[in-house]
Protein backbone atom coordinates (compact mmCIF):
# COMPACT_ATOMS: atom_id res chain seq x y z
CA UNK A 1 0.00 0.00 0.00
CA UNK A 2 1.12 3.17 -0.76
CA UNK A 3 2.42 6.21 1.78
CA UNK A 4 -0.17 8.39 2.41
CA UNK A 5 0.77 12.10 3.44
CA UNK A 6 -0.86 15.40 4.50
CA UNK A 7 1.01 18.09 2.27
CA UNK A 8 0.19 21.97 3.20
CA UNK A 9 -1.44 23.71 -0.39
CA UNK A 10 -1.96 27.27 -1.63
CA UNK A 11 -4.79 28.89 -3.22
CA UNK A 12 -4.28 26.50 -6.16
CA UNK A 13 -4.15 22.87 -4.39
CA UNK A 14 -1.07 22.07 -6.75
CA UNK A 15 1.09 24.57 -5.29
CA UNK A 16 2.83 22.60 -2.10
CA UNK A 17 4.99 25.00 -0.36
CA UNK A 18 5.54 23.74 3.16
CA UNK A 19 9.89 23.10 3.62
CA UNK A 20 8.99 20.38 6.33
CA UNK A 21 6.45 18.60 3.65
CA UNK A 22 8.88 18.99 0.89
CA UNK A 23 11.53 17.75 3.46
CA UNK A 24 9.46 14.11 3.64
CA UNK A 25 8.63 13.94 -0.27
CA UNK A 26 12.41 14.06 -0.74
CA UNK A 27 13.14 11.64 1.66
CA UNK A 28 10.21 8.94 0.24
CA UNK A 29 12.07 9.54 -3.17
CA UNK A 30 15.25 8.64 -1.31
CA UNK A 31 13.84 5.15 -0.07
CA UNK A 32 12.27 4.87 -3.33
CA UNK A 33 8.93 4.26 -2.03
CA UNK A 34 5.50 5.84 -3.52
CA UNK A 35 3.24 8.12 -1.79
CA UNK A 36 -0.12 9.78 -2.17
CA UNK A 37 -0.33 13.06 -0.98
CA UNK A 38 -3.67 14.75 -0.10
CA UNK A 39 -3.42 18.58 0.02
CA UNK A 40 -4.52 19.91 3.26
CA UNK A 41 -4.56 23.58 4.30
CA UNK A 42 -3.97 25.30 7.78
CA UNK A 43 -7.23 25.81 9.15
CA UNK A 44 -8.34 22.32 8.23
CA UNK A 45 -7.09 20.92 11.42
CA UNK A 46 -9.99 18.29 11.87
CA UNK A 47 -9.09 16.42 8.80
CA UNK A 48 -5.92 15.56 10.89
CA UNK A 49 -7.06 15.51 14.18
CA UNK A 50 -6.28 11.98 14.34
CA UNK A 51 -2.86 12.11 14.05
CA UNK A 52 -3.24 13.79 17.72
CA UNK A 53 -1.89 17.37 16.24
CA UNK A 54 -2.91 20.03 13.86
CA UNK A 55 0.51 20.69 11.51
CA UNK A 56 1.44 18.73 8.38
CA UNK A 57 3.45 16.52 7.32
CA UNK A 58 1.22 13.66 8.82
CA UNK A 59 2.44 10.51 7.26
CA UNK A 60 0.09 7.21 7.16
CA UNK A 61 2.17 4.15 6.67
CA UNK A 62 0.37 1.04 6.21
CA UNK A 63 -2.26 1.88 9.25
CA UNK A 64 0.27 3.59 11.44
CA UNK A 65 0.57 7.53 11.96
CA UNK A 66 3.58 9.75 12.43
CA UNK A 67 3.35 13.64 12.47
CA UNK A 68 6.57 15.68 12.23
CA UNK A 69 9.12 15.96 9.37
CA UNK A 70 11.90 14.70 11.88
CA UNK A 71 9.84 12.02 13.70
CA UNK A 72 8.81 10.47 10.02
CA UNK A 73 12.05 10.74 8.55
CA UNK A 74 13.10 8.16 11.89
CA UNK A 75 10.47 6.31 10.79
CA UNK A 76 11.72 5.91 7.49
CA UNK A 77 14.93 5.09 8.31
CA UNK A 78 13.92 2.53 11.00
CA UNK A 79 10.68 1.01 8.94
CA UNK A 80 13.19 0.86 5.44
CA UNK A 81 16.34 0.01 6.47
CA UNK A 82 17.13 -2.19 3.58
CA UNK A 83 16.63 0.57 1.59
CA UNK A 84 19.38 3.51 1.03
CA UNK A 85 19.86 5.03 4.14
CA UNK A 86 18.82 8.85 4.67
CA UNK A 87 21.45 9.63 7.46
CA UNK A 88 24.37 7.29 6.94
CA UNK A 89 24.43 5.98 10.52
CA UNK A 90 24.48 7.20 14.22
CA UNK A 91 26.53 10.44 13.89
CA UNK A 92 24.46 11.23 10.71
CA UNK A 93 21.29 11.59 12.35
CA UNK A 94 23.27 13.73 15.44
CA UNK A 95 25.10 15.62 12.55
CA UNK A 96 21.60 16.38 10.77
CA UNK A 97 20.01 17.81 13.79
CA UNK A 98 23.14 20.30 13.46
CA UNK A 99 22.28 21.04 10.01
CA UNK A 100 18.37 20.99 10.86
CA UNK A 101 19.14 23.35 13.59
CA UNK A 102 21.20 25.90 11.12
CA UNK A 103 18.67 25.56 8.74
CA UNK A 104 15.72 26.77 10.84
CA UNK A 105 17.14 29.17 12.28
CA UNK A 106 19.58 30.95 9.62
CA UNK A 107 18.30 29.69 6.10
CA UNK A 108 14.65 29.12 6.93
CA UNK A 109 14.89 32.09 9.43
CA UNK A 110 16.15 34.84 7.43
CA UNK A 111 13.92 33.71 4.17
CA UNK A 112 10.87 34.47 6.24
CA UNK A 113 11.99 38.06 6.26
CA UNK A 114 12.78 37.87 2.50
CA UNK A 115 9.67 36.06 0.65
CA UNK A 116 6.74 35.84 3.46
CA UNK A 117 4.72 38.66 1.46
CA UNK A 118 5.13 35.82 -1.85
CA UNK A 119 4.10 33.50 -0.05
CA UNK A 120 1.23 35.01 1.54
CA UNK A 121 0.18 35.62 -1.81
CA UNK A 122 -0.35 32.19 -2.46
CA UNK A 123 -2.53 31.16 0.31
CA UNK A 124 -5.58 29.50 0.01
CA UNK A 125 -9.10 32.41 0.40
CA UNK A 126 -9.91 30.48 3.52
CA UNK A 127 -6.64 30.07 5.49
CA UNK A 128 -5.34 34.27 4.85
CA UNK A 129 -7.22 35.51 8.26
CA UNK A 130 -5.52 33.13 9.86
CA UNK A 131 -1.92 33.01 8.29
CA UNK A 132 -1.69 36.65 8.70
CA UNK A 133 -2.81 36.36 12.55
CA UNK A 134 -0.15 33.79 13.07
CA UNK A 135 2.38 35.24 11.36
CA UNK A 136 2.20 38.62 12.25
CA UNK A 137 1.71 38.17 15.79
CA UNK A 138 5.07 35.60 15.68
CA UNK A 139 7.11 38.52 14.12
CA UNK A 140 5.53 41.52 15.80
CA UNK A 141 5.28 43.29 12.37
CA UNK A 142 3.19 42.96 9.22
CA UNK A 143 4.06 40.62 6.85
CA UNK A 144 4.39 43.59 4.88
CA UNK A 145 6.99 45.10 6.87
CA UNK A 146 8.76 42.30 7.36
CA UNK A 147 9.64 42.14 3.91
CA UNK A 148 10.21 45.80 3.01
CA UNK A 149 13.36 46.51 1.91
CA UNK A 150 14.09 43.22 0.95
CA UNK A 151 16.25 43.78 -2.26
CA UNK A 152 19.06 45.62 0.34
CA UNK A 153 18.77 43.06 2.74
CA UNK A 154 19.23 39.96 0.62
CA UNK A 155 23.07 40.25 0.86
CA UNK A 156 23.10 39.87 4.61
CA UNK A 157 21.14 36.78 3.83
CA UNK A 158 23.56 35.35 1.08
CA UNK A 159 26.13 36.28 3.70
CA UNK A 160 24.80 34.50 6.04
CA UNK A 161 24.45 31.21 3.77
CA UNK A 162 28.77 30.90 4.03
CA UNK A 163 28.78 27.63 6.35
CA UNK A 164 26.70 26.00 3.66
CA UNK A 165 29.19 27.53 0.67
CA UNK A 166 32.16 26.56 2.09
CA UNK A 167 30.81 23.02 2.40
CA UNK A 168 29.85 23.03 -1.09
CA UNK A 169 33.27 24.10 -2.73
CA UNK A 170 34.64 21.08 -0.97
CA UNK A 171 31.83 18.28 -2.04
CA UNK A 172 28.96 18.42 -4.08
CA UNK A 173 26.26 17.85 -1.49
CA UNK A 174 25.97 18.70 2.24
CA UNK A 175 26.20 14.82 2.82
CA UNK A 176 29.03 14.34 0.70
CA UNK A 177 29.22 12.47 -2.97
CA UNK A 178 25.38 11.88 -2.49
CA UNK A 179 22.22 13.55 -0.66
CA UNK A 180 20.70 12.86 2.02
CA UNK A 181 18.41 14.22 4.91
CA UNK A 182 21.10 16.92 5.94
CA UNK A 183 20.20 17.65 2.34
CA UNK A 184 16.95 17.61 2.28
CA UNK A 185 16.47 19.96 4.81
CA UNK A 186 17.85 22.51 3.38
CA UNK A 187 16.62 22.24 -0.16
CA UNK A 188 13.37 21.90 1.59
CA UNK A 189 13.58 25.44 2.66
CA UNK A 190 14.49 26.25 -1.15
CA UNK A 191 11.31 24.72 -1.93
CA UNK A 192 9.28 26.88 -0.24
CA UNK A 193 11.16 29.74 -1.46
CA UNK A 194 10.31 28.10 -4.91
CA UNK A 195 7.04 27.07 -5.01
CA UNK A 196 5.85 30.43 -3.87
CA UNK A 197 8.17 33.60 -4.47
CA UNK A 198 9.68 35.08 -7.87
CA UNK A 199 12.23 36.55 -5.49
CA UNK A 200 16.36 35.82 -6.43
CA UNK A 201 17.74 34.35 -3.28
CA UNK A 202 20.94 33.46 -4.66
CA UNK A 203 22.81 35.17 -7.58
CA UNK A 204 24.30 32.86 -10.61
CA UNK A 205 27.80 32.12 -9.41
CA UNK A 206 27.21 31.01 -6.07
CA UNK A 207 28.10 27.56 -5.31
CA UNK A 208 24.64 27.18 -4.04
CA UNK A 209 23.03 27.89 -6.58
CA UNK A 210 25.08 25.04 -8.39
CA UNK A 211 23.90 23.17 -5.79
CA UNK A 212 20.09 23.85 -5.79
CA UNK A 213 20.04 22.62 -9.51
CA UNK A 214 22.10 19.78 -8.75
CA UNK A 215 19.02 18.52 -6.39
CA UNK A 216 16.18 19.96 -9.13
CA UNK A 217 18.08 17.73 -11.42
CA UNK A 218 17.80 14.60 -9.12
CA UNK A 219 14.28 14.91 -8.28
CA UNK A 220 11.89 15.23 -11.38
CA UNK A 221 8.91 16.03 -9.02
CA UNK A 222 10.76 19.07 -7.49
CA UNK A 223 11.82 20.74 -10.66
CA UNK A 224 8.42 20.36 -11.93
CA UNK A 225 6.18 21.80 -9.03
CA UNK A 226 4.33 24.68 -9.31
CA UNK A 227 6.37 27.59 -8.64
CA UNK A 228 9.06 30.32 -9.95
CA UNK A 229 12.40 29.88 -11.37
CA UNK A 230 14.07 32.20 -9.25
CA UNK B 1 56.61 5.61 18.66
CA UNK B 2 54.92 8.80 19.89
CA UNK B 3 53.49 10.95 17.55
CA UNK B 4 55.35 14.82 17.61
CA UNK B 5 53.48 17.57 17.05
CA UNK B 6 54.18 21.38 16.33
CA UNK B 7 52.07 23.47 18.64
CA UNK B 8 51.58 27.17 18.93
CA UNK B 9 52.42 28.39 22.10
CA UNK B 10 52.58 32.15 23.58
CA UNK B 11 55.03 33.60 26.04
CA UNK B 12 55.02 31.05 28.24
CA UNK B 13 56.06 27.81 26.78
CA UNK B 14 53.04 25.92 28.27
CA UNK B 15 50.46 28.55 26.85
CA UNK B 16 48.57 26.61 24.27
CA UNK B 17 46.10 28.61 22.29
CA UNK B 18 45.86 27.77 18.90
CA UNK B 19 41.89 26.55 17.78
CA UNK B 20 43.29 24.09 15.00
CA UNK B 21 46.16 22.53 17.52
CA UNK B 22 43.23 22.09 20.14
CA UNK B 23 41.40 20.37 17.70
CA UNK B 24 44.16 17.98 16.85
CA UNK B 25 45.22 17.43 20.13
CA UNK B 26 41.70 16.23 20.93
CA UNK B 27 41.68 13.72 17.65
CA UNK B 28 44.83 12.20 18.81
CA UNK B 29 43.52 11.49 22.56
CA UNK B 30 40.36 10.19 21.03
CA UNK B 31 42.62 7.97 19.05
CA UNK B 32 44.21 6.85 22.50
CA UNK B 33 47.52 7.83 21.20
CA UNK B 34 50.17 9.65 22.55
CA UNK B 35 51.37 13.17 21.90
CA UNK B 36 54.90 14.60 22.51
CA UNK B 37 54.27 18.58 21.78
CA UNK B 38 56.74 20.99 20.56
CA UNK B 39 56.23 24.71 21.31
CA UNK B 40 56.22 26.66 18.40
CA UNK B 41 55.92 30.76 17.69
CA UNK B 42 54.30 31.93 14.54
CA UNK B 43 57.77 33.50 13.69
CA UNK B 44 59.84 30.38 13.89
CA UNK B 45 59.26 29.51 10.26
CA UNK B 46 62.46 27.91 9.92
CA UNK B 47 61.79 25.47 12.27
CA UNK B 48 58.59 23.70 10.60
CA UNK B 49 59.98 24.42 6.71
CA UNK B 50 60.26 20.61 6.49
CA UNK B 51 56.48 20.66 6.26
CA UNK B 52 56.44 22.32 3.21
CA UNK B 53 54.46 25.01 4.64
CA UNK B 54 54.36 27.18 7.61
CA UNK B 55 51.86 26.58 10.07
CA UNK B 56 51.08 24.55 12.83
CA UNK B 57 49.60 22.10 13.43
CA UNK B 58 52.03 19.79 11.76
CA UNK B 59 52.29 16.31 12.61
CA UNK B 60 54.99 13.90 12.33
CA UNK B 61 53.71 10.19 12.65
CA UNK B 62 56.63 7.55 11.91
CA UNK B 63 58.77 9.39 9.82
CA UNK B 64 55.61 10.61 7.91
CA UNK B 65 54.82 14.60 8.22
CA UNK B 66 50.95 16.02 7.68
CA UNK B 67 50.09 19.70 8.17
CA UNK B 68 46.87 21.22 8.63
CA UNK B 69 44.16 19.92 10.94
CA UNK B 70 41.88 18.63 8.57
CA UNK B 71 44.56 16.63 6.65
CA UNK B 72 46.00 15.69 9.89
CA UNK B 73 42.03 14.03 11.30
CA UNK B 74 41.95 12.48 7.90
CA UNK B 75 45.31 10.94 8.42
CA UNK B 76 44.73 9.66 11.40
CA UNK B 77 41.46 8.51 10.58
CA UNK B 78 43.15 6.46 7.98
CA UNK B 79 45.76 5.43 9.85
CA UNK B 80 44.73 3.89 12.79
CA UNK B 81 40.84 2.69 11.43
CA UNK B 82 41.06 -0.17 14.28
CA UNK B 83 40.88 2.46 16.88
CA UNK B 84 37.82 5.07 17.58
CA UNK B 85 36.53 6.19 14.66
CA UNK B 86 36.62 10.28 14.75
CA UNK B 87 33.72 10.63 11.86
CA UNK B 88 31.65 8.11 11.98
CA UNK B 89 32.30 7.13 8.37
CA UNK B 90 31.55 9.04 5.12
CA UNK B 91 28.31 10.88 5.85
CA UNK B 92 30.20 12.06 9.28
CA UNK B 93 33.22 12.92 7.69
CA UNK B 94 31.00 15.03 4.86
CA UNK B 95 28.25 16.44 7.72
CA UNK B 96 32.00 17.38 10.02
CA UNK B 97 32.74 19.56 7.00
CA UNK B 98 29.88 21.86 7.63
CA UNK B 99 30.45 22.05 10.92
CA UNK B 100 34.02 23.34 10.19
CA UNK B 101 32.49 25.81 8.13
CA UNK B 102 29.69 26.99 10.60
CA UNK B 103 32.44 27.27 13.20
CA UNK B 104 35.44 29.02 11.41
CA UNK B 105 32.85 31.52 10.00
CA UNK B 106 30.08 31.67 12.97
CA UNK B 107 32.00 30.61 15.97
CA UNK B 108 35.69 31.62 15.27
CA UNK B 109 34.80 34.17 13.23
CA UNK B 110 32.70 35.87 16.17
CA UNK B 111 35.41 35.22 19.02
CA UNK B 112 37.99 37.31 17.01
CA UNK B 113 36.39 40.72 17.72
CA UNK B 114 35.37 39.15 21.33
CA UNK B 115 39.24 37.78 22.37
CA UNK B 116 41.74 39.02 20.43
CA UNK B 117 43.28 41.77 22.80
CA UNK B 118 43.25 38.91 25.40
CA UNK B 119 45.23 37.06 22.41
CA UNK B 120 47.21 39.64 21.41
CA UNK B 121 48.26 39.88 25.40
CA UNK B 122 49.24 36.27 25.70
CA UNK B 123 51.88 36.17 22.58
CA UNK B 124 55.55 35.90 22.77
CA UNK B 125 57.47 38.98 22.56
CA UNK B 126 59.25 37.84 18.78
CA UNK B 127 55.69 37.60 17.27
CA UNK B 128 54.32 40.37 18.42
CA UNK B 129 55.03 42.66 15.76
CA UNK B 130 54.23 39.51 12.77
CA UNK B 131 50.52 39.03 15.07
CA UNK B 132 49.33 42.90 15.18
CA UNK B 133 50.37 43.45 11.74
CA UNK B 134 49.10 40.84 10.00
CA UNK B 135 45.63 40.65 12.38
CA UNK B 136 45.14 44.41 11.63
CA UNK B 137 45.90 43.66 7.97
CA UNK B 138 43.32 41.38 8.29
CA UNK B 139 40.49 42.84 10.16
CA UNK B 140 41.15 46.41 8.45
CA UNK B 141 41.57 47.82 12.21
CA UNK B 142 43.38 47.61 15.25
CA UNK B 143 43.46 44.57 17.67
CA UNK B 144 42.23 47.49 20.28
CA UNK B 145 39.46 48.73 17.86
CA UNK B 146 38.43 45.01 17.18
CA UNK B 147 37.89 44.65 20.76
CA UNK B 148 35.87 47.78 21.43
CA UNK B 149 32.12 47.52 23.21
CA UNK B 150 32.56 43.80 23.50
CA UNK B 151 30.60 43.25 26.62
CA UNK B 152 27.42 45.15 24.24
CA UNK B 153 27.95 42.74 21.58
CA UNK B 154 28.52 39.48 23.53
CA UNK B 155 24.80 39.66 23.17
CA UNK B 156 24.95 39.04 19.46
CA UNK B 157 27.42 36.28 19.21
CA UNK B 158 25.63 34.36 21.78
CA UNK B 159 22.65 34.58 19.76
CA UNK B 160 24.36 33.50 16.56
CA UNK B 161 25.43 29.93 18.63
CA UNK B 162 21.38 29.12 18.42
CA UNK B 163 22.48 26.23 16.34
CA UNK B 164 24.40 24.61 18.47
CA UNK B 165 22.59 25.57 21.12
CA UNK B 166 19.43 23.82 19.43
CA UNK B 167 21.27 20.28 18.65
CA UNK B 168 22.68 20.44 22.20
CA UNK B 169 19.26 20.73 24.03
CA UNK B 170 18.70 17.62 22.03
CA UNK B 171 21.93 15.47 22.63
CA UNK B 172 25.03 15.60 24.81
CA UNK B 173 27.42 16.06 22.17
CA UNK B 174 27.59 17.78 18.51
CA UNK B 175 27.76 13.80 17.04
CA UNK B 176 25.55 12.26 19.70
CA UNK B 177 25.36 10.23 22.60
CA UNK B 178 29.61 10.61 22.94
CA UNK B 179 31.73 13.32 21.05
CA UNK B 180 33.88 13.06 17.83
CA UNK B 181 35.74 15.35 15.60
CA UNK B 182 32.93 17.65 14.99
CA UNK B 183 32.64 18.38 19.14
CA UNK B 184 36.38 19.08 18.70
CA UNK B 185 36.11 21.86 15.88
CA UNK B 186 33.91 23.85 17.62
CA UNK B 187 35.60 23.42 21.66
CA UNK B 188 38.94 23.59 19.79
CA UNK B 189 37.82 27.51 19.31
CA UNK B 190 36.67 27.51 23.00
CA UNK B 191 39.69 26.39 24.05
CA UNK B 192 41.64 29.00 21.79
CA UNK B 193 39.65 31.37 24.21
CA UNK B 194 39.92 29.25 27.20
CA UNK B 195 43.32 29.40 26.98
CA UNK B 196 44.08 33.44 26.89
CA UNK B 197 41.21 35.53 27.55
CA UNK B 198 39.35 35.94 31.09
CA UNK B 199 36.40 37.42 28.67
CA UNK B 200 32.98 35.11 29.37
CA UNK B 201 31.77 34.02 26.18
CA UNK B 202 28.79 32.25 27.73
CA UNK B 203 26.39 32.45 30.46
CA UNK B 204 25.82 29.52 33.32
CA UNK B 205 22.05 28.83 31.97
CA UNK B 206 23.33 28.01 28.56
CA UNK B 207 23.66 24.49 27.21
CA UNK B 208 26.52 25.17 25.62
CA UNK B 209 28.08 25.88 28.67
CA UNK B 210 27.17 22.55 30.17
CA UNK B 211 28.63 21.07 27.05
CA UNK B 212 31.91 22.81 27.30
CA UNK B 213 32.23 21.71 30.83
CA UNK B 214 31.19 17.71 29.42
CA UNK B 215 34.22 18.13 27.71
CA UNK B 216 36.63 19.35 30.01
CA UNK B 217 35.62 16.98 32.01
CA UNK B 218 36.29 14.13 29.49
CA UNK B 219 39.55 15.55 28.96
CA UNK B 220 42.06 16.29 31.59
CA UNK B 221 44.57 18.02 29.91
CA UNK B 222 42.46 20.58 28.33
CA UNK B 223 40.99 21.35 31.74
CA UNK B 224 44.24 21.70 33.24
CA UNK B 225 45.99 23.36 30.69
CA UNK B 226 46.96 27.12 31.25
CA UNK B 227 44.43 29.27 30.70
CA UNK B 228 41.30 31.14 32.28
CA UNK B 229 38.08 29.68 33.61
CA UNK B 230 35.80 31.94 32.34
Amino acid sequence: MALIMYDLAGAQANRRFSPFCWRIRLAIAHKGLEVETVPWRFTEKAAIAFSGQDRVPVLVDDGKTVAGSWKIASHLEEKYPQRPSLFGGAVGIALARFVEGWNDNVVQGGMVRLILIDVFAHIHEKDRAYFRESREKRLGMTIEQACAGREERVAGFRSSLEPLRTTLRLQPFVAGESPNYADYIVFGSFMWARSTSPFSLLTPDDPIYDWRKRMLDRFEFALQALGYDA
